[in-house]
């Protein structure tokens, strides 16, 4: 503000984009992650029609996650490692304005836990910002692909390293860290989007000048939550190494000038070597976006024993509960809980159980201040290191993992990407060495008795806490959904299917295999005057490990690579992105 | 035969399968290399409604050759370079029903000339065949995948490699072998079947036993060869390292009991290191299936000086020549002239320019034995050592390379990809090692004199010597034609799209943008009742080198990387197969 200049602020502009249904100008559609599209050209009573309309290689194999931004006549395209960014020209399917290829140490692909995937960039003000995954966060110019500013967030070599997507907002660019499986401790950081300068970073754990918690005005169930809350519930100085990283989604409340996001899994897997409640992984966060502040802090699944990071979208949405208009968080957490949340307190509402095979807690309840209540026979902790817990469900993957969910306020539902998967864990003792794997435990993962789907996709209705509708899926859905006004619903498969169903009754509409599984989320958008769907394909991540990473031991890939072996035979590594519209000019 | 037991001829079946236009049993189509489907569902009416109907990933990157094989529900589809090979179920879009994965040592890698190429299997007998690129010739049982023989036909660390496609006839697997830039001799080689074993194997230059030239028997226009042809109008032992490879297309001739296909240059690419005509390099050769024996020869470019390789495919084909029918090839050599042969006797009927900026040679006249006549201002050997030589056109890719024309029998036309591609050829003096590049010249190349297109499509008609419609491109047509019976003809585009035109006036009637630039020949099939026409995304070969091996100087890729450098703005890295069909069920 020196020399009197105002600084235009991204948000006016975002604020703007994301109310113009042509564009999809940030991963998730919009600030409250809805994923939702009002187009309606692509209905349910013509989406049989679609067809590729051009299509995209990518030049990069392995897991891709995330989806293009759409921006007037450019779209953006980004890739797992080595996160190459092209600008893509629509008014020539595809020509490639630009390209931006970072050189990176491949020595950050062994730290990666879950595949070099990566969840996309962001835009604003002009520039386009990518979290490199050897933590590097760069600007480019949106229109030349020059790189505007850069700046390291962690240090690759102790197994810090970058997956997730940026957000901006306003003049700030929020980025997370990855690295809980390497004893890495989490944080969100805001850059000034204007030089990469940074602004504030908070930690999930640590004194309170870390974390940013104010013990007498950051609220724990409406509560203030007291004098470094950050440490007082670890062993000694485990919470340097404690994990609760921010890999995952965050969301922005303007309301409230807040972002909102969930941390992950306090290290190490074996929750024998970190008693207590290990404060605050596995939390939902909602912090001032100009100073960090934390407003309240939620912890979902203290002293974790499963692997239940709590980094799934939040989804920001406001509903009448009991006659009262409501603020909301819906969030279906790695633990099998769907949860309702006050946003402007932290406080739950309503937590459900998602799927009736979910064992490891014998409740969530108000009574008990939404602690879970834990079957001890499925209490990895209390069975302790070296013995096998069997059966425990859901898996380490979570009821979802990363794959966003979507929402419509058309019909209020949310549409959820499931995994239907199950677990054998043993944890065991490991010790600490900066950028070696930190897990401690040995895991095995099938579906839950007596079913042979991995995966399904269903309808979520609030008001009642229950799927409306549910699809089996032979593997887990690890793509993200999209809803539009047109009243379909979008998702991809394992196998490579992008499938559009009925949003009211989850009827199948229409399918195409693409080149490779699916993992990326879909996106929409409007070019001269009409209506594209986009989705990356390219198999990995976490589930699809075995296929990415060559591993085939049935425990390898942190237990993943023995559920989704029969993979190999529907699919294979990729990296395209495949646009499809209705026939006709 | 022992045991009296009498073996199912492989010829048999495949000259059976080659009738049926449901399949494509045949790298070519048939035997004749006609490229060419009686199928018609596609027409010229209707394929401007063609859409992709499922794709398939093929998990390697770099140039995609070659085009699947399809036989009753299983489609075989393989890769470049580690040349994995899938059976895919047509019943489940794609489903992997196996997959063979070769374990070969990438060294193979840097002695291959032209990228990591691979044209595709050939199917026989219950068994697929791939060539693989460590000169491993392996046998797999069509229904299992599981390995029946292998046999190596070369070595690597000498700069043998295989590229090329297997042709099966009768109870034998003929294969050749490339290297010419390695100063490799050049052979053709039948292995029995059966088990592997060696039948026979003919060098390209050598002693007469080594040649299998007979010096009585084997004819050059109509008359006997002499004595050691084949060492004759060599310097020396020059010979041994003479090049002369067989990486191209073969094809059969079942009349004449004959295998027809062309030899590659002589090394080095240096003439003034290799003194006299160089024989048999740059010759076709027709040899007796059963035994090797060379019927007839035929040398097109005596003492080469250009790289103008012999090899493209020779189609064979019938026709009223001066109210005579005759039995005749047509085969567009690099040379950029258009030669139609006896195919009974290897004497040409009559040998046409393709394109007015073909300057090397002044004429190919009968008066000069077909010898041609070359321009003293294009000869790199009369220039000399360390002298550029300026202009020449074509360029060492060839008027077309191999990428294989299409011969239709209902327009009588063949429908030719080009490289519209000019360069400026500099040797110099290079000495022999094993496994070390034997080149001797720098090269640029660029489009001919007042032109800014790298390419054309076009369709040649035989009995005026002319091109009736061309199609100019921005950039070499590096993938093979395919004509149906629809009167449409396909090909694919380095920039990745797959064009359909209409076969009497080249109108262009469907494009469609595939996932990266297509180097594989078009193929259909028909399955259920419905034609799909396939074809592989990859960009790579000589032409997409730069892409391919991420080279940047002009002259890198043997002087391919300069011309075709702003490929990299449509297109990049792939390995995608898309299958297309019409709407509805
Ligand atoms: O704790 C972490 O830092 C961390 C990071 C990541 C990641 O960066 O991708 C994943 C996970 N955890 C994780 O628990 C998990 O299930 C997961 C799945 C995936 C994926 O992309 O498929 N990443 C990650
Ligand atoms: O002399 C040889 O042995 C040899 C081999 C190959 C090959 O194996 O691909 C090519 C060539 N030469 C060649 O001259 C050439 O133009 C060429 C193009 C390509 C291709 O696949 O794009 N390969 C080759």
């Amino acid at each position: 503000l020196t020399l009197g200049i105002m600084p235009a602020l991204a948000n006016d502009e975002l604020l703007k984009l994301e109310k113009d249904p042509k564009v999809w100008a940030q991963q998730a559609g919009n600030y409250a992650n809805w994923r939702y599209s009002a187009l309606d050209q692509i209905n349910t009573k013509n989406v049989k029609d679609l067809q590729p309309a051009w299509t995209f290689s990518t030049g990069v194999l392995r897991g891709h996650e995330g989806g293009p931004l759409i921006i007037g006549d450019v779209m953006y395209v980004h890739t797992p490692f080595p996160n190459t960014v092209y600008a893509l020209d629509l008014n020539q399917e595809g020509r490639i304005l630009w390209k931006y290829q970072p050189q990176q140490d491949p020595s950050v692909i062994p730290v990666m836990c879950c595949d070099t995937v990566n969840r996309g960039v962001a835009y604003g003000d002009g520039k386009i910002i990518l979290d490199q995954a050897d933590t590097t966060v760069v600007a480019l110019d949106a229109k030349t692909g020059k790189v505007v500013w850069s700046v390291k967030n962690g240090d690759s070599s102790k197994g810090e390293t970058m997956t997730g997507s940026p957000v901006i907002y306003k003049d700030k660019v929020y980025v997370g860290i990855a690295g809980g499986e390497f004893g890495v401790r989490g944080h969100l950081t805001a850059y000034n989007l204007k030089d990469g300068s940074r602004a504030w970073r908070g930690y999930s754990m640590g004194p309170d000048s870390d974390t940013l918690i104010d013990p007498d005005k950051t609220t724990l169930l409406g509560k203030p939550v007291g004098k470094d809350s950050g440490t007082a519930t670890w062993d000694g100085d485990q919470w340097k190494i404690g994990g609760g990283t921010t890999w995952g989604w965050f969301s922005i409340d303007p309301e409230q000038n807040a972002i909102i996001y969930g941390t992950g899994n306090p290290s190490t897997w074996n929750p024998s070597q970190r008693p207590g409640d290990n404060r605050w992984s596995m939390t939902i966060f909602a912090r001032d976006v100009d100073t960090g502040k934390a407003k309240w802090v939620f912890q979902m699944t203290p002293h974790d024993e499963w692997d239940y990071d709590g980094v799934n979208e939040m989804i920001l949405y406001d509903a009448k509960i009991d006659g009262k208009d409501r603020k909301l968080i819906f969030h279906i957490d790695r633990n099998g809980y769907a949860y309702i949340v006050d946003r402007t307190t932290g406080v739950p509402i309503r937590v459900d159980r998602t799927f009736d095979f979910v064992n490891w807690a014998k409740s969530i309840k108000k009574e008990d201040n939404w602690r879970p209540v834990v079957d001890p026979k499925f209490s990895t902790a209390q069975n302790g290191e070296d013995t096998n817990t069997k059966g425990v469900c859901p898996s380490a993957l979570g009821i979802k993992d990363q794959q966003p969910a979507s929402y419509s306020p058309r019909t209020g539902m949310f549409y959820v990407p499931f995994n239907n998967v199950c677990m054998d864990y043993e944890p065991y003792k490991v010790s600490y060495t900066p950028g070696q794997a930190y897990v401690g435990a040995t895991l095995t993962m099938f579906p839950p008795p007596g079913q042979t789907n991995l995966g399904a996709f269903a309808a979520w209705d609030p008001t009642t806490g229950k799927r409306v509708w549910t699809i089996n899926e032979p593997f887990s859905v690890w793509s993200g959904a999209l809803s539009t006004a047109g009243d379909v619903v979008f998702y991809g498969t394992l196998e490579g299917y992008l499938k559009a169903v009925d949003a009211k009754t989850g009827k199948e509409l229409y399918r195409f295999k693409t080149p490779s599984g699916i993992i990326g989320n879909v996106t929409t958008y409007e070019h001269k005057g009409k209506q594209y769907i986009a989705v990356y394909s390219g198999i990995g991540g976490w589930a699809g490990i075995g296929l990415a990473a060559g591993l085939e031991g049935g425990t390898e890939g942190l237990g993943a690579v023995g559920a989704y072996r029969s993979l190999a035979s529907y699919t294979q590594l990729g990296g395209q992105l495949t646009v499809f519209t209705l026939p006709g000019k």
